[in-house]
C-alpha cells in the first residue's frame, strides 16, 4: 500500500512538471470529480488533469502506465452508477477542455469531435447544418461519457443509443498508444467490432479521446404530445400498440402517478396525476399527422384521455421540460433527501408486469420512489428519494432496488438498460451473464493488464 | 507437423464415436465443406459434423480443444472470402441440423433461432405473425453464418446490418463452454458488448449456435421502381440527396451499365444500358407515395429517365429478382468463367469518386468487372470475371482488387462493407487498422489461447 501510495506521488510529480497549472490536487477539485450525480460516496483522486489533445492524454496515460497509478477519464460527472469514484485513488482525467468539434460533413451526415464536446454544444453547432445529434439521455453530457456508458434516453427509440450511433473512436490504450477503432464507412466487416467494445466500457479499457457521430436531418415537421391513461396497463399496452404498428415514433415516455404529482408540483402545471405517455413525432408534415392520427386511436381504445398537443418548438420545449425536470421533481418531493436513480430495461412483453410489481413494492415501503421510463425499449428508471446517512433508509433502499433487478432479470431483462455498472450494479453483472463475465475479465486482462484503467469498475479482477 | 496430423486423426476416431453416421470423412463431403462461393482455392477439412443441439457442439469443440485440432464453423457456404477454408484441416462444424425456430415473440418483435436456420426459412415461418427479419444479403444464408459475417446487403440502408439486428447470441468458446452474450432487453448498459464482439468474428473466437434477432411489421404499404440515369454522378446525387432528405428508403441499390448489359442478357429485359437505381420504399399507403413523389423529384432533377413502378408482390419480386440474379448474370457474361466478388464500402461523398476511378481502371484492363452496390450505405461490389488457372488473369484481379482497395482506405472507407476478411482481405486489416489490430490479436489469444477456432482467419498469430 505504501509503495503504491509512492507511486502515486511519484506519477503526480512527474504529471505537474510536464502540465503545470492544467494538474490540479486542490481539494475542492479533486472531490468535485470523485463524485456523481447519484448517492455514491464521494472517492477524490489524487490528482485531477485537463490535457487539450489525444496525445497529451496519451502521455498522461504513459506516465501513470509506468507507475501503476489508476486513471479514471472524466466528462462533466454527470454518471449514475458511480463510474468516477477514484477507489484506489489515482489520476482523474478530466476532457472537459477537449471540446472541440473536429470536422462536419453533411454530405455524409457525420461529425467527429473531442471527447469532452457537450451534447447541447453540438446541436448548437450543427444549427445552421441542417442536421442534429439525437441521442439524448437528459443530463447535458460530454460525448465521451455518453460514450463510456452506452447511454441512450429519450429518442432512443427511433434513433437507437450510443451503441447505433458511434461510428468510430480515437482511444489511448491503457499502455499509451493511440489507436482509431474504425474509419468513416457507415458499414464495415472488416475485423473484430473495437468500436462497440469501447462503447459502453466505462473507462475499464482505454481512455475514448475523438468520437466520430451519425446524424441525422432535422425533421421538416416535428409534435408533441401528453395523454393520461386510466391505469398503467392501458398505458403500456399503447406504447407495445404503437411499436407493433411500426410507426416510427421519436420519443414514448411513460411518467408514473407519483412522477406526474412531482411536475406539477415543480413546474406549477395541473396534468392529470395519472400514468402518462408524452409523445414526440418527426417526419413530413403528412408523415407526423399520420403517425399522430393512428398513436390517438391506438390510445383511445385503449381508455385514454384527451392528446394535449405542442407543435410550435416554444410549446414542445416546454412540454419536454417538464420531462427534463423529472428528476428534479422528484427531488423537491423531499426536502433535502438524496436521490438514488437506478434503471432496469425488459423486453416490452413483461414491462407492465414489471412495472406493477416494483409499484406494489414501492406503495409498501416507507419511502416514496417516483418512476419514469423510455418505454419503448422497454427501459424504465425509479428515482429513490432518501437520507443516505439513514442506515435504515439506505437498506431499504438496498433492498427495493435488488429487487428490482433480480425481476428484471427473471423477466429475461438487463440490470442497467442505459445507466451502466460502474460500482452499483458491479454485484449484478454475475446473476445477468453468468459465464460469460468470464469472458469480459478476459478482455479486461487482455487490454489492461495492469488493471490501471478506471480500476473496480464493471469488472472486478 | 506429423503430431498435429496425428492429434487431428484422434480427434475424428473419438468424434466418430460420438456422432456416428452424423460425422462424414467422404471426400465430396469434406471438399463441399472446403469452399465457398468465390475463387477461393478448396481446403477440405478432415472431418464434417453435423450436430443438432448447442450441448452437442460444445462436446465437439472440447474434444478438439483437448487435441488441439482446428474447428470451423460451416453454415451453407455462401460466403466469399476463403472464410471455411480448412488451411490446417480440422473438423468443420455443419449447422445445418441445427434448424431449428426456438422461439417467436410477437409482442417483443424478436426472434430465437439455431444457427443453421436459413434467411428464407426464417421469413417463410414469420409470414402469419405480420414480421419480418429484413436483413437480405441476396444468398438464402444461414442465420448463423450472416452473423458470423456482419452480413447486410440490400434494405441495411433502413434496417441496418447484423451488428444493428442481432439482440444476443449463444455461442460455444474455444474451450467448449457454453455461454450467452445478452438477454432480451433492447438495449443494456451491462458489461462489454460480447454481441457485437462475436458479430463478424467469422468463426475465429467461438461457434454461434444460436441467435436472437430483432424483427420489423411487414410494412402496410411497399413499392419498388427502377430508373437510369444519365452517369454515375447524376445516379450518385440521387442517392445522396434521398439520405440527406431523411426519406426512409428501404432499398437504394446501383447497378452500372455493364451490370445492366448482364441483366438484360440473363434474363431477357430491356431495360437500358446505363447506371440505373433500383428502390424501394417501406410504410404506409400515404408514407410510400410522399417517399416515392420526393424521389423521383430529386432524380429528375438529377436528369433521370422515367421510373418503372411495380407494387404488386409478383412484379416487386420479378424487378428484385433482375437485382438478386446479377451476379449469376454477370457470370454469363463470359462463358466458363469463375467470380471473384469483392467489396468496399466508403463515406457516401467519395462514393462517385471510387467509383469512376475504379470503372476507369477496369476500362483500362483486358477483364471484365460489373459493379452493383448497396449505395445507400456507400458500399458497392465488383464481380471480375476471370479464369483462375490463368496467372495472368489472377494477377490482373489481384492487381485490381487491391487498388480499389487502397482507394477505398484513401478515401477514409473499408477495405470490406459486408464481406467480411477471411482469407482474401487479410492482408489489408493492418492498412485499414493500424495500431488497432494488435487489440484484436489481444482479443483473439484471449478468446482463443490454442489458435483452434477458424485459424487463419481476419488474424494472422
Amino acid at each position: 500500500m505504501d509503495a503504491a501510495r509512492a507511486n502515486i506521488d511519484t506519477t503526480v510529480a512527474v504529471l505537474k512538471q510536464q502540465l503545470g497549472e492544467r494538474l490540479s490536487t486542490v481539494a475542492a477539485v479533486r472531490e468535485r470529480h470523485g463524485q456523481d450525480e447519484s448517492y455514491h460516496a464521494v472517492h477524490a483522486p489524487d490528482a485531477v488533469v485537463f490535457p487539450r489533445t489525444t496525445e497529451e492524454v496519451a502521455e498522461i496515460v504513459r506516465v501513470c502506465a509506468e507507475h501503476g497509478t489508476p486513471v479514471i477519464p472524466f466528462g462533466v460527472g454527470t454518471s449514475l452508477e458511480g463510474h468516477v469514484a477514484a477507489l484506489h485513488g489515482g489520476v482523474c482525467i478530466d476532457l472537459s477542455e477537449m471540446n472541440e468539434i473536429v470536422r462536419v460533413s453533411a454530405e455524409d451526415m457525420d461529425v467527429t469531435v473531442q471527447a469532452g464536446v457537450r451534447r447541447k454544444q453540438l446541436n448548437e453547432h450543427l444549427r445552421d447544418t441542417g442536421l442534429f445529434f439525437p441521442i439524448d439521455p437528459g443530463a447535458d453530457a460530454t460525448i465521451g461519457g455518453m460514450t463510456a456508458t452506452r447511454a441512450s434516453g429519450t429518442n432512443a427509440v427511433r434513433y437507437g443509443t450510443m451503441r447505433e450511433n458511434v461510428l468510430a473512436l480515437t482511444v489511448v490504450t491503457s499502455d499509451g498508444r493511440i489507436i482509431n477503432t474504425a474509419r468513416r464507412a457507415r458499414k464495415s466487416a472488416a475485423g473484430y467490432d473495437l468500436t462497440r467494445m469501447f462503447v459502453g466500457s466505462e473507462g475499464t479499457l482505454g481512455v475514448i479521446t475523438e468520437v466520430t457521430l451519425r446524424l441525422y436531418g432535422i425533421p421538416e415537421a416535428m409534435s408533441a404530445a401528453i395523454c393520461s391513461f386510466p391505469g398503467m396497463n392501458a398505458a403500456i399496452d399503447t406504447v407495445i400498440g404503437t411499436i407493433q404498428m411500426g410507426i416510427p415514433v421519436a420519443r414514448i415516455e411513460l411518467l408514473d402517478e407519483l412522477q406526474m404529482k412531482a411536475c406539477n408540483l415543480y413546474s406549477d402545471l395541473d396534468y392529470p396525476e395519472a400514468p402518462t405517455l408524452f409523445l414526440e413525432f418527426h417526419g413530413s408534415e403528412a408523415s407526423v399527422a399520420e403517425q399522430a392520427e393512428t398513436v390517438q386511436m391506438i390510445a383511445t381504445e385503449n381508455g385514454a384521455g384527451d392528446f394535449q398537443w405542442a407543435t410550435r418548438t416554444e410549446d414542445r420545449n416546454r412540454l419536454w421540460q417538464a420531462r427534463h425536470d423529472a428528476a428534479y421533481a422528484a427531488l423537491a418531493l423531499r426536502t433535502g433527501a438524496k436521490m438514488w436513480a437506478t434503471d432496469v430495461c425488459v423486453p416490452i412483453s413483461r414491462l407492465a408486469e414489471c412495472i406493477l410489481e416494483t409499484q406494489q413494492d414501492i406503495s409498501e415501503s416507507f419511502l416514496m420512489a417516483p418512476l419514469v421510463g423510455h418505454v419503448g425499449d422497454g427501459n424504465f428508471h425509479l428515482v429513490f428519494l432518501f437520507d443516505p446517512d439513514d442506515e435504515r433508509e439506505m437498506a431499504e433502499v438496498e433492498r427495493l432496488n435488488e429487487r428490482l433487478v433480480l425481476r428484471s432479470l427473471a423477466l429475461d431483462g438487463t440490470c442497467t438498460g442505459e445507466h451502466g455498472v460502474g460500482t452499483g450494479k458491479l454485484n449484478y453483472l454475475i446473476a445477468e451473464h453468468g459465464e460469460a463475465v468470464s469472458l469480459m475479465r478476459e478482455i479486461k486482462k487482455a487490454m489492461d493488464p495492469a488493471n490501471i484503467m478506471n480500476p473496480g469498475k464493471i469488472i472486478q479482477l
